[in-house]
């Protein structure tokens, strides 16, 4: 609950946008696991800030130093922690925040909840900037998963209504992905930037979608009900600021369809049983087919935009203006694509440690 | 994990389509809370099958029996706990269903995670049957949450491509709901019972899409990050079966708007702080904004069709033909609507029973 | 939390002693585990009442009806789940019960937390009788850990001052500990059950002592700090009802030790390494060293007794003398040894469970 | 599970004794709660080594630095984080400790669990240092419980089989506890004294038992069950490393009585109910009886010592004489004192925020 996640991988992130540091620390992994700092830094470098156009300019190291857990790069069965300082420290009045709440920021929800105690210095622990962490775990979380054939990737599906070409959900091609503005198709992605670009220019902010691939799964994992992998995924993922959305599959398309064209016919193959097409996303019954996992996210307008806009003094109770000054992302989907890619992982990690493979040795 | 869910409140649901009985066990319910038993029966009778063309025609009573929890119509402090008795006890040879998985159903997967010893009888533990136990813990906590003012309401938003009109976010209208195929505007509900009709004419099923509204929630209610009330809900929700999209307030639309069309404008409303419109669904930062919580899920379209589909001989590792017989809903987004009522009911009173109130005394 | 225990595999026990029906839920146990249902039986027997002087002469079959995981002999992956009825069913008028509370018993804090909601027949929830349902579960997980090597025994120690000998804490013997008053010593045996006859005679009760070993464990199982054994096995073992004390081999008597006394040196023997003395209990930093896993319980005296105490009405406040009338155990300890090998048994179960082998393979 | 503990409040502690840090992240808490840091440090200096001719000349600050969860004084409903710098930071061969394990130390298990990738210097993650990071967590929550009249106090009762008087179980006075060496009877503590140097001298070590009060208490905290106050504390407490055994009240004196001995009567006074004696330790049925809560800990002897002892090659699989270098504690039971005390606090604590006043407002 709150700011932990998992069943035999615990999960706890920890830290405010302006406070001493942020951090994580990830129980339950086992020990002998090698740890690449330097892929992981790689991988942390997508979401930095910093990058483009598109982001914010508040630049950030964003490198983990880590606290315990790994000796001599491998992990040592002792939690995993690590932390990243924050260079921007909390200072000057913020009690301005407090009072003239920013919509479709937590704001409002958060001053009802924490009585004026809340840290509203950069959104204190709702800020964006705590998927960091989150990208510190996933990072370490994928490159497990990699040793066993298990590759994530994610794009950029849409943006401002401009969308992608889809990945191919029989065999879905995840290289090249790695930059950062990942797209499948060039022309879209430069439209894409552009719409990015006018909203800037014009204090506003767009959102958009990411689709998420993760191959080499095998059939069987997951749990029935509340332990399915739509279950573990989703609690995750809508752990990540700003997602509004999330489909597997086919998904809201998909009830539109009838059974006939939804459902996916088995076929052999090189003696493997796959499905020939795979509009279940890769999961039935909460548990895997073997097929790619697939879903899609979608994920808000970045809420801070300089336009002028309408809120309330909830100290006077009554109406006022405001405009939210300071660097901001007009479009954080960039930039969130690692961060889908880190909760995949952290949740597939968490389903592989749970499967009991005892009575099978 | 599994087939048990939530933090104060734990619930536990057991049982097999064609096993002995079904049932549920819920934990950490606080005594002397009122049990209606009759509005119950009249609850868990809007997903009983055999009500219409577009339902099973088996037909069980589907009365929960109490064998613990209750004393003298009140909450007792121990564990609730009710049974159904399954009419349908398993019975006959369904080796075949071992063999020969059915396209859209959880078989192929959950032969690969059993190894054979999943009891495949009607589904099993994987049965859409597993929604009536969860009715019962639903209905339970939709009655509690009644007491406090708080109201959960939902609607066929969708079949077969064929939309509904959709509640009013700012003050949703949930009268009227509570009968066999709940829709606002009867026109969209009679050409979607038309379509159902066609499908199941031509031995083929259709899907579609529910939208859930709460009302009455305070603002402040959830937690950040894994504990914020998108992933409360969403772990519950994707436990029904045959849920494939999840979507909170402008949800994937809205990721194709700017922040100054999808952010909600604060307003002062008899001195209460209120947003003009409701994109953001009623959740900012996973925590309660006050205004009415809002949701869209996709309900795929029954995987159980009389056409004749290809799957595969997993014995023989061949290509083979399949018709599934049998009674099978052409559509189960009617039953389906109070299954999400009741699964974000238990959500929604498990984060009341989460909140403390320790310090506000 | 409350009556549900465990991390991968979940416990969920309900049911109060005069409602319709006492059960469990075990929900995460792998497919394909043999039930031998006769077996089940015969541990259940080891518990039920009416066996003795010692013991209650209420009978009640207490022979359990499985509702669900089980198909053909085996577990189906599904959770299992089963109920035993109940005989003795609530009647009659228990209000006194609620106002003058038997000392001993948890009449009072049930009072004090359930504001009179509380099921006060037979001690509702907080009955002997939810023990039950606990040797379900802990007499199949036993099964299963038989299959792998695993033994576990536990023997009466003390009755009323009268000390059974101990185990060998290297080798203990397990054989022959299956029946009613189960002792090493069978002279400290009668003398327990003349002390036992001399308190019943004079309406008085008398508590002791458990001793349990676990043998065939490997070194390494456990986790590091609050998911150590000694954690695992206490949360459980305390859940029992009238247990006051628990230590792990030499307990509180090693902590009047030197360090040179209690440490267990090393040795080589066969190839394999062990200690030569076991004051550890088979655990060192909550992972088990691979020798036999020893702690003893304290149970105290039963509570229910006719000789008069003093007790208050809570209605009146004020003074009142009480005398308990029915049919008590006046020594619960020899039907509580195969409860205390059952609760050993559950958390050892949910230990193999949650080690994961992934990275052995 | 693991280094995590907690329902409401989520407890993960984190690093190795030679680590960068050691720190811990308490999720779950509040906003809102003074945080009072000087009275923090002033319990920590508690536990702190180098302060007595009984511990380790070790000498570290072990002042902790906030990460999180705390602004202006007052926490802010952010997960808590906080870390102690190591000064003794890992260097050297510590190769020789995974051959030879130390008795009475989690080397071997260790080395059996962890395949020769735990850290070894200093105990790694098994370290009695750890402690620290349980005593910020402990040490808050025992400030805020006492902001609500629960006082949480322990005392050395027994060293190297020297006693020290029992606290008065109805009204145990509290006072006076907080130095280094806490004991009620000053002629025992300085024989208890006496027996550690001269156990030093001969380069050994011993052990003793803690007693731990909570005054304060209301009646009717806890939960059924595995949720008990007896599960919760054992929990935690069998968390501590070097803790062997625990009692509640009466304890296993108890299971030598009778029920009319051990039975405590109940009485009025000054319109409170209370009990004549309190032989259940102010437990019934895991719930409070508003009694002080008393329970007892055994701590076994320090197994660090310079006498040779028999320990093994774990390469050679031969016999080898070990004699354990460096500063240790020959006693450690005075800095566990503390220790025990924040275990208590931080069970407590989530015991109340577990506790729903929901209905009855």
């Amino acid at each position: 609950m709150s700011s932990t996640y998992g069943e035999k991988l615990k999960l706890s992130i920890f830290g405010q946008s302006h406070g001493p540091a942020i951090g994580m620390t990830m129980d339950g992994i086992p020990a002998g696991l090698p740890v690449d700092f330097e892929a992981l830094n790689t991988f942390m470098a997508r979401r930095a800030p910093g990058q483009g156009s598109f982001a914010t300019s508040r630049k950030e190291a964003d490198q983990p130093e880590f606290l315990s857990g790994v000796v001599d790069g491998f992990t040592c069965g002792a939690p995993l922690s690590a932390i990243i300082r924050n260079t921007n420290i909390r200072s000057g009045d913020y009690s301005n925040l407090k009072d003239c709440p920013r919509p479709g920021h937590a704001d409002f929800p958060a001053q009802m909840k924490y009585k004026g105690y809340q840290d509203v210095a950069g959104g204190g622990h709702f800020s964006g900037r705590l998927t960091a962490p989150l990208c510190i775990a996933g990072g370490l979380c994928k490159q497990w998963l990699e040793h066993m054939g298990i590759r994530i990737g994610a794009h950029i599906s849409s943006v401002a209504g401009i969308s992608d070409i889809s990945f191919d959900w029989i065999s879905p091609d995840l290289t090249a992905l790695q930059n950062g503005f990942p797209v499948l198709n060039a022309t879209a992605g430069k439209q894409m930037l552009s719409e990015i670009d006018k909203a800037k220019a014009e204090g506003d902010s767009v959102g958009g979608t990411i689709e998420c691939a993760i191959t080499g799964l095998p059939a069987g994992l997951g749990e029935p009900m509340f332990g399915g992998m739509e279950s573990k995924l989703s609690q995750i993922i809508y752990g990540v600021p700003a997602v509004k959305g999330l489909e597997f599959g086919s998904g809201f398309a998909g009830s539109d369809l009838r059974g006939s064209q939804n459902n996916d016919p088995y076929t052999v193959t090189d003696n493997k049983i796959t499905t020939i097409t795979n509009n279940a996303g890769g999961i039935l019954g909460g548990i895997t087919t073997g097929m790619p996992l697939i879903f899609k996210v979608a994920i808000k307008p970045t809420p801070s935009i300089s336009r002028q806009q309408q809120s309330v003094s909830l100290g006077r109770m009554e109406q006022q203006e405001l405009s939210v000054q300071g660097r901001h992302d007009p479009c954080i989907v960039p930039r969130a694509v690692p961060v889908i890619e880190a909760a995949a992982a952290i949740a597939i990690f968490d389903m592989y440690l749970l499967d009991s493979k005892l009575w099978e040795e």
